[in-house]
């Protein structure tokens, strides 16, 4: 009979200093029992399951460490705390196979730990922990996009003023706008869904980063967990963090994309301006300005895409010149900022898919601000030139003395016109210029305008509606790999689920 | 005849604010003279090759424009200036254009700019510039990864402590160190040569981001200049620098990575530790202190290599809420901090190298301190374990005590170990331990400890040889795809050469 | 009577769609009531109190108002809910409002809300919150200024190499190194100490941005709340958030230094240096090597110290391009990321603090150290310049000529260097060197030599001591600041609770 | 005579490693040479007076030394070259020395590096460089805010609509605009003038971090300097840097207000509000789309002023980590990131004072934005409060419903207002209203709104001048300190060319 009583993680019967446990352990602990315990005994039952059919392990004292589980499962499904956390504790780990200890004995209790440490753990935590959240953020994505791409498809031939520097430039549709910016954010969505091979891999049986000299069966571990592959070298398994920085870099570039996009929405649906409104069940009013409708939705949205912003500056800063091995500092202290970038990105995605789903366009009023933009004088100048053989720079000195020569009501109307540009192109390139006032209309109309902008990827209807499709297929490609995730990681779990069951049995 | 004589970019005969000339204009245009000015000429010889592909432009104008690129070529080459700057200027591009008005005339030379613009013209610039640097980046890279794996063959077997919280843990190999480290490398290399397909995509024929009304082929532009493919929405095509952010990103991770393994190097290196030295050419001295061997160039490492970090944040902040659009904040502002931090980050790459290949290995001063380092305890507790059947955590615990009853020398001596653990192992489980001398001074053994850690990844030297294999092979295929890219490069110079050569020969 | 019955914050009576209830709302509530709503329910006080005083409303309904806030207090005081949370509501504001109206009728519920608005309100529980942390960071930062004085006193004379480029340079003492070092921490915390004044500052009375018509007394408010001045434009008041990134810049370049203290003690206690150590109760073993004393708590130092570094770029992030007037983006989201920033950065002060406190100095192996690391070369030269008149060059290059032609054994031995010196010396400048053994004993001993450094600013003990106690000196004008601050504070709370007895009594 | 013929830096005959020489010391000098040799050799100048003052070389000695600055000079004030750049050199400062040794022999030319060494002399040339950038920025801040501040005195009286979330909330002025954010802009300027204190001491005597054994005078050198007072602890004066995290921190801020006050110029700016407008001259057209006027210099402003952003988080990851002493990853790598910054948020506040002096403002434009913008409902509901004693809710809840019941035409009518808003005060309150047409009339009148909005710091122009005067007042006094400055500096330069002068004439 073992007699084994030591206090784990304690020296010498020293616990830690007071202080460590007011700062580091008790803050630690809760946060962990909500959120590190299941990932935990997820790990720990793979782990036992190899152990056993490794031969490592008699099966009965798998079977009996697995039966702590169901007792800590049964008492949490009660909404019971999993175990008690003595005081002067050193971590989640220690108490917990400490628990067993005092469950099962030493004998049985303490065989649980080899070939492996709490280094591997953690790093095994924190890769599905992740792959969790990655599965559900690229759904909330792929949302968001669908509804981009529905509200282009919708709005494929709203017409609507193009804008560089904040100023008109020239006609174009809503529909190209969003086909044009949910590039971008596609891209960044699959450079996030490239990142899940790097992620799903295990890195357990690194121990502490020298792997072990126990036979152990790796890959049998990685398989019950739903891992695609496990890391090769035992020290980059738990030294290494990159996955962390790369995912967040992925989502700080859709973040940024989405501010964009927000400030976009916040200027249109700017009173001044007037193309977009929400409903009220999507804006606020204030508490003292009874009149206000605020889509202070999008501000949200600006705040929360930026977490990941910060935290990769973090991460970096964090990772920066740290030995290459396990330490606190690489696998708590950095992995830290991720949790909260995530879900503040999360929401900013979810935000921003309510914001286009809710959106009212007026295309009545984005048509008349067009009207009187001026939006169409680079389309008559590339009438002269296409129609006329004048020069490019030629053609645009015409329009440009045009624009200086006419009033603004003047330069709407193709009868003030002609004879103006008549004389203008006569003036700089020495010609007659047999010009019709039906040519001039034809140039000066938004939508023609648009309509016949086809080429280069422009706003021209049928283009936009080709992009859009185009953009429809990627995602569906993404939905694919979404759905063969899934089932590859159910998979898992029953296979995980039937291992211990057998064991348990026996 | 053309009698066109505005002065580019200036309206009404009004030029910019001399404060405007002398903090934007004037340092600009000296930039983009050396640095923007071949690759302008480049893209405008595509372009007017396709015009006059596609009928657009008359082959003789475009024969006449380009014999434009010849001239400035042979005064480049002569080291002469391009052309003159005039005073008051309106940026390179201006500049150009004027320049051709004023050799060629009105007619031909403002017949240049149609179906694009300065905002089309400027994302492709910056892709080309980017393209070049990455494909020179991932060679530096690749010397790189092969020094560390070279370093990593060359002492897959060099015994040394591997450290975790910078306190030696267990036995380790030097090559062990080298792949786990490469294999963090080589995922950022492989990140960054996933984003070449992102960069090599042609913006032309986006124009000012609504495309054009003219039918032009931007395939074949693509083509004569190398892209791959072009960017589908023009809109996408001015407004999105996502590559910028994704290129630094990648380059961020793997920098933060040479900051970890300069880290190490710097540590090992230190006169306390005396594992690691290098050559005369690769310290300096101290102007005052003649004892010194500075190894700074660890320093300039860490440094060069946190620039990514920065540039990233800079970009990220300044794309942050900004219209998506073409503006001078995205395409400008936030692509000029890539430039800095590429050269920046390729230099610690190159230092790093040099560093890696010149180091001088004292293997016999590492093993000294394995020696007397304790570091085969948990060696010893697993021998209890595997052997005798203790359970781990009553195993851990029995070294625990004999390391607290033992003095540092009879730590290291098998027969003062032999009955203190016994009598320990009575203690802690109630049984007689059948253990023997032998036994223990095989446990003890450094060597034979690293070389017996063949699971979970770790240092058993065959393994390790098999993990730098796996890294070799992924880094041939790297090299396989960039010689590919410079063979695809060269074939699209040719096309574009001869096409060129064709019009100017008609 | 009044028969208001609207839903605070409900337009038409269309609540906020769910998802901005689950994502916004829901989540904000939880975290309001349990930290801003004491700030708001103080600040409400002091904005009923002035309402009353300054003639804008009742006395009698301001005493009904303020028995709100008895119930409510009664209520936490009982571990109590401090009032119901109906479903679909809009913000801690408009529920306590809601509350009031409830309670009191909506004649006087619904009369508090003058001369203020949710924006000035966020504003200033901000600040108020913000206020109390700094005092309190102010102490801790304090205390570990104070142990790091303590222990440079206690080690003023502790010989120690000092290095540079990780490399041994020149003796010095720990003393002279904690000097060095506290330095720099004390400028940081005076910085943060200067931007109390910007903390302090009322913006009550500023409402939504454009001030109010009503007489209020803003003045007053601030009084009763403790504020040093108010805010003079009110637009400012509820626009900038500047004091949040003046502390957080100065936290991240105190969080920086302590990186790099954690980063010298890591160096020194590790097994190779062994200048350090720390009790069990401040360090960690392994889960499995029995043999592990790590310092783990450093790690944390270093990440929670970086804490800041990237809520900086997260707020700066947050802040840019946004407009210059209330926003969700500024006065939410770019806020949320001070808190855990200050929160982490605080706790790494603490255990650096304890680090320090609980350090084990060994002084024989330091010295050791130092005799086996030729760091009295530059010694040796300059003394061949102020006794010998050598030019420094010379004397530099003589001892350089003379540790590459001495063994490391003679390099220690006078009687080896003296002949050897001679002939160097002869060679170089052509001069015979009429050099003693004692003065070469002299020159070598680090300690003699350390002592000698009395000049620029030295290791010499009593400069070190001078130095020392003028830190010691603006520590304490630190204490007499924070001192006067909480007496300042204490008689505002006087004043307030007075003000509402006055009325309640009434 | 002296025969010392080592070239300086250089060990045992090994010059840098060819890499390292193009990759940093070749890149490096060309910079130092432009930028850091003036203030080399002004350091130098006053370390020799100094030397030979306090007898520890001789005046002849100095003298000669000095000669060589002279002829450097004169080289310099002629376009020459310095001096002749050896191949594998080690940096200015050794090639600099050597050219001392070549002119003058070893004897004079190797004499003058004692008491010091190249950590000091470049901490000491990093503070001078910034001390006269931060000057010079001092001077562009204050003109930007005499810029903002006379178009807020010019506008005090303005009548705007301001915003909140991006909709027209209540009547202001331009004025009170301007003041609110000036206001921001001069505690960030006055924090970086708090800072030149920190800047603007002298670290020279420190040599390599551990004083000098030479009795010198570090009070002499650090007047002749102009420095206000040396660095006290030699270790810090070398390894700190935290005087360029803070400058950039001030920095940083400043910038990101600028983003925010050039977001509002732009959105006031573009075509849909017509509020502001720019001359040709600080417009840019389009090349492509002849009807643009964009105000591209804000795009300009914006992307400047982040520049501090990046370079503070690329700074503080650099410093982090790093050992307390000397290092080129702190004293060169991280610094390296201040001058960019520093340079670029420079022409960020001289390009927006540009754009403040040329503004035209369309007061027409901005008062008939107003009159369609019911941003008087707060005004109203405050004139039931005030003089109809309803309580606030019920007031607001009133003219929520009267806008939900009258169009946007009746919104402005009071003979439509009057029945509706008594009818609903009816409903609401169970009161009768004695409201007039005309107290509606005025209580909807922006401008006598806002005139009345003379509380909490409100826009009424009285308050607003009252509140630019007080600016105006701290303004000043920041000038008064720089002229200080200006002063002191001026005399330094006259006590050391005197000094020299002295030396060199004996």
């Amino acid at each position: 009979m073992d007699r084994f009583q030591g206090k784990l993680g304690i020296r010498r019967g020293v616990g830690p200093h007071p202080v460590l446990s007011s700062l580091l352990y008790e803050p630690g602990i809760e946060q962990d029992q909500a959120v590190a315990l299941p990932w935990l005994l997820k790990i720990d039952a793979a782990h036992l399951v190899m152990l056993a059919r490794s031969g490592i392990l008699p099966a009965a004292t798998v079977a009996r460490l697995l039966s702590v589980h169901r007792e800590i499962s049964a008492r949490l499904d009660k909404g019971l705390p999993a175990f008690e956390v003595p005081a002067g504790h050193r971590g989640l780990y220690f108490v917990y196979e400490q628990h067993s200890i005092e469950r099962l004995g030493g004998e049985v209790g303490g065989a649980a730990h080899v070939a492996r440490s709490r280094n591997d753990i953690n790093a095994a935590s924190t890769r599905l922990r992740l792959r969790t959240h990655l599965l559900a953020f690229l759904d909330h994505a792929a949302a968001l996009l669908d509804a981009a791409l529905g509200l282009g498809e919708a709005h494929a031939a709203t017409l609507m003023s193009a804008f560089t520097h904040m100023q008109p430039a020239q006609p174009a549709t809503l529909g190209h706008y969003l086909a044009g910016i949910s590039a971008e954010l596609l891209r960044s969505t699959e450079r996030l869904d490239a990142f899940w091979e790097d992620v799903n891999r295990s890195p357990l049986g690194a121990a502490a980063g020298m792997g072990t000299t126990f036979p152990i069966d790796r890959e049998l571990t990685a398989s019950l967990l739903g891992f695609d592959a496990v890391v090769d070298n035992s020290l980059d398994a738990v030294a290494s963090r990159d996955f962390v920085v790369h995912v967040l870099s992925a989502l700080a570039m859709l973040g940024v994309t989405l501010t964009r996009l927000a400030a976009d929405l916040q200027t249109w649906g700017s009173n001044a301006y007037g193309f977009l409104s929400w409903p009220d069940e999507l804006v606020s009013t204030s508490s003292i300005m009874p009149q206000k409708r605020n889509a202070f939705v999008l501000e949200n949205v600006r705040g929360l895409a930026v977490r990941p912003t910060g935290a990769l500056a973090a991460v970096l800063a964090t990772l920066k010149g740290t030995p290459f091995s396990n330490s606190v500092e690489v696998g708590t202290e950095a992995v830290s900022h991720l949790w909260p970038a995530v879900a503040g990105c999360e929401s900013a995605v979810r935000l921003t898919e309510l914001m286009l789903r809710g959106v009212e366009v007026d295309s009545e009023r984005m048509r008349d601000f067009l009207a009187r933009a001026a939006t169409t004088m680079t389309a008559l100048a590339d009438h002269l030139v296409a129609r006329h053989d004048l020069p490019f720079r030629s053609a645009h000195e015409a329009v440009a003395r045009l624009l200086q020569r006419l009033s603004p009501e003047e330069r709407e109307a193709p009868e003030a016109i002609l004879p103006a540009l008549r004389e203008i192109v006569e003036e700089i390139s020495g010609r007659a210029l047999p010009l019709s006032r039906e040519e001039i209309s034809r140039a000066l109309d938004p939508e023609a305008c648009a309509w016949a902008a086809a080429y280069g990827g422009g706003p021209s209807p049928e283009v936009v509606r080709e992009q859009l499709a185009r953009l429809r297929g990627r995602l569906g490609h993404l939905a694919g790999r979404q759905a063969e995730r899934r089932q590859r990681l159910a998979a898992a779990d029953v296979r995980l689920r039937q291992a211990v069951d057998e064991f348990s049995g026996g």
